[in-house]
């Protein structure tokens, strides 16, 4: 099986200032093509390091893939390290990534600076993959077999991470081409509001007979709920091909779990409610207290949300409660803000506000700390109206601010999600 | 220099299924000691990977800090490569540790099996540092010098995060009585509003006349900026120790780069505002189109927010402009709703309906694609306001949705700190 080491360079990285994502992104994707990643590593800027960590790597494996160290600063040495390993000896430039920083830079109204175009110069015994989501081009050395005694070939990525994301296809599809990888056909089962241990407990069975060429990984995320990946390695061995196989799981798994499921491939709630109302032409509009606007920006991260999405009331004070939203003094004063009673009146609010057809609402506390006894940090209350129904429900997660707002804010989206669909049928 | 490698073990980690957080904490609670970190390693739970990654961090390194793979299954092996590296001819238990796994078993309510003591039993080569929050104690390898050629300690942690934080300030005592460990000191300058590459030449003069212990990096972020990191190593050879000379490079930064710098510390922008307005007892309230809520998001991602800041208006369709901002209906007809006579009738619709002291919105098009080529995607206008002004300015970025919408929205806090400290003079 190929495989491949992934090196993540820069000193932020080695003090603990930032965490190192860019390796989790790249390994799942080389996991996904059949690649086995055998190590990860992070080392500082300089160049003995990194020329180190790259020779050791190829020395084990077929692939190793470097992000970092590229910027046009002078603590960036990555290049000067490929320029000697690819014993280049002298550097060219790719007019492809020229272009694409002089449109980047124009397009910001920002000057071409020299240290801007040394970017698209690179080592003469580089290919280049370009990259078009910023200035540094991802650079490709392929090694003589000679050299580590087997077809050894290095990626540089740029370490910003959306660029290194956004430049990863084209690196996989290279490797692709570079190496015979097995077939491996995946499919991925989103799920939310259950925990995964009690989900990994309800599929149990299921799970257990799963056919000796199919593995299953759980991937739990706080705002996107669990993901079931189910991945078919090689022949099925059988009468049906690997897609047929994934169909029947993928069935099995939706009768076992309900609406639980709520995409068989690979999507967030906000997408799954955008397709629901643009296929159905209505509309909605949210109410948000402490998500503090979180649920908006989820559903507006979404290209083409201005077809279904109204707008939001964030209304974090009790006074924007009132005044916008028409939440009854008495409810507020009579119940308090976190509960059943103050949500569904927010989201009737915002519904009449907008004239949208449905519409969520929130109130709870995100922490740390604050609440009571009755009312902890952790616990929400979400609204969900249309025309004619209001229906409220509470959720209790812990103590973490950022963790809860993300959990309160698709808990709701989860809800939304449930009651258009049911409203619709 | 005292320095360490950090590896952290499992399956997990390389097929991109889990973060690995380990390496970030530990990073951050040895850089802090004085310990340089000279790399991150991941591999998987095999008895080889896990020795060879061992083995040439010793050679390389003082320290080396292993988490992971001393759970009771039979994937994990750490403890057995520490039998084989420590040169033990058998197991012995620890007594503390002991007592330790029986407390927390009987505190669940759950039987003590042979499995779970077998925990407590390590190779009587090792030192032992019990580990209070689970049942896995820290083993601790001294080196004989002739082996590496130097003095070399390994530190076999729990993988469970919280248990592996929970044992570092242990572990971090022992490396200092250990080692005799040098001082190095950090500070990290935000700024706002200029690129890395501009940013490198702004300040070219200034960083080519750092004192030769000081060492200086970019670190950039879409939602915070540019965060400069100066660190100086050791005795700054000079009459001033570390923390003036730190005083001294700040405060020539802050001169040269003006109000582009918004914090000396690691702070946000929606941190700094938050305390500018908390000191003076000021209010905020925010009115966004095409940033759709993250605004809001970032303002109330601040613990403590509800003491300055009132509410949002998503205004995501021009009705929700007209109707609850107040946006006059001519000015969407005749300007456009992406335009500065529209941003500032949202700033002062806002201001108006919360009754807050400063308002911000902010009206774009994100993207992918749309616009025309007076107003491409990529372009904000921003509008800030209080009771006696409003103020309106446009940014233009690219073409990726998620990436715009960070930075209009980055762009407005920064607009809106900048209006606020100059309304506050």
């Amino acid at each position: 099986m190929t495989s491949a080491r992934i090196c993540t360079i820069g000193d932020e990285i080695l003090i603990g200032q930032i965490t190192d994502t860019n390796s989790r992104v790249i390994a799942k994707a080389l996991q996904k093509a059949g690649v086995r990643v055998e190590s990860m590593v992070s080392i500082g800027d300089t160049k003995e390091a990194i020329a180190s960590a790259i020779d050791s790597g190829l020395k084990k494996n077929s692939v190793v893939i470097v992000t970092g160290g590229l910027g046009p600063t002078k603590d960036d040495v990555t290049k000067s390290v490929i320029y000697d390993l690819s014993q280049s000896r002298k550097y060219v430039t790719d007019s492809r990534q020229l272009d694409i920083i002089h449109k980047i830079l124009s397009s910001r109204g920002l000057d071409v600076l020299e240290i801007n175009l040394r970017q698209a110069s690179v080592p003469e015994n580089c290919d280049v993959i370009p990259n078009r989501l910023g200035t540094a081009p991802v650079m490709v050395v392929r090694f003589p077999e000679e050299k580590y005694g087997h077809k050894a070939v290095l990626y540089s990525l740029p370490g910003v991470p959306f660029e290194a994301e956004g430049a990863l296809d084209d690196v996989i599809s290279d490797i692709r081409s570079s190496f015979s990888l097995s077939d491996i056909r995946h499919r991925t089962v989103m799920t939310y509001g259950i925990a995964e241990s009690a989900l990994a407990r309800r599929i149990a069975a299921w799970e257990d007979s799963l056919p000796s060429c199919v593995r299953l990984a759980y991937l739990p995320d706080p705002v996107k709920g669990v993901a079931l990946r189910l991945s078919v390695y090689g022949p099925t061995g059988g009468n049906s091909g690997p897609e047929e196989m994934l169909d029947s799981l993928t069935a099995s798994l939706k009768e076992i779990l309900g609406d639980a499921v709520y995409a068989d491939r690979e999507q967030t709630l906000q997408e799954v409610i955008g397709d629901i109302l643009r296929n159905s032409g209505k509309t909605v509009s949210t109410a948000e207290s402490c998500t503090g606007g979180m649920i908006a920006s989820l559903l507006t991260s979404v290209p083409g949300a201005s077809e279904y999405y109204l707008g939001s009331v964030v209304s974090y004070s009790n006074s924007v409660k009132e005044n916008v939203l028409g939440v009854p003094h008495d409810v507020i004063a009579g119940f308090g803000a976190v509960s059943p009673e103050c949500v569904a009146a927010m989201a009737k609010g915002v519904r009449r506000l907008t004239g949208s057809d449905f519409s969520v609402a929130t109130s709870g506390i995100a922490g740390p700390g604050g609440g009571s006894e009755e009312k902890p940090a952790g616990l929400v209350w979400v609204g969900v109206s249309s025309v004619n129904t209001v229906e409220t429900m509470s959720f209790v997660f812990g103590n973490d601010r950022i963790r809860n707002i993300e959990r309160f804010s698709a808990s709701a989206l989860d809800s939304l999600r449930k009651f258009i669909t049911r409203q619709l049928k």
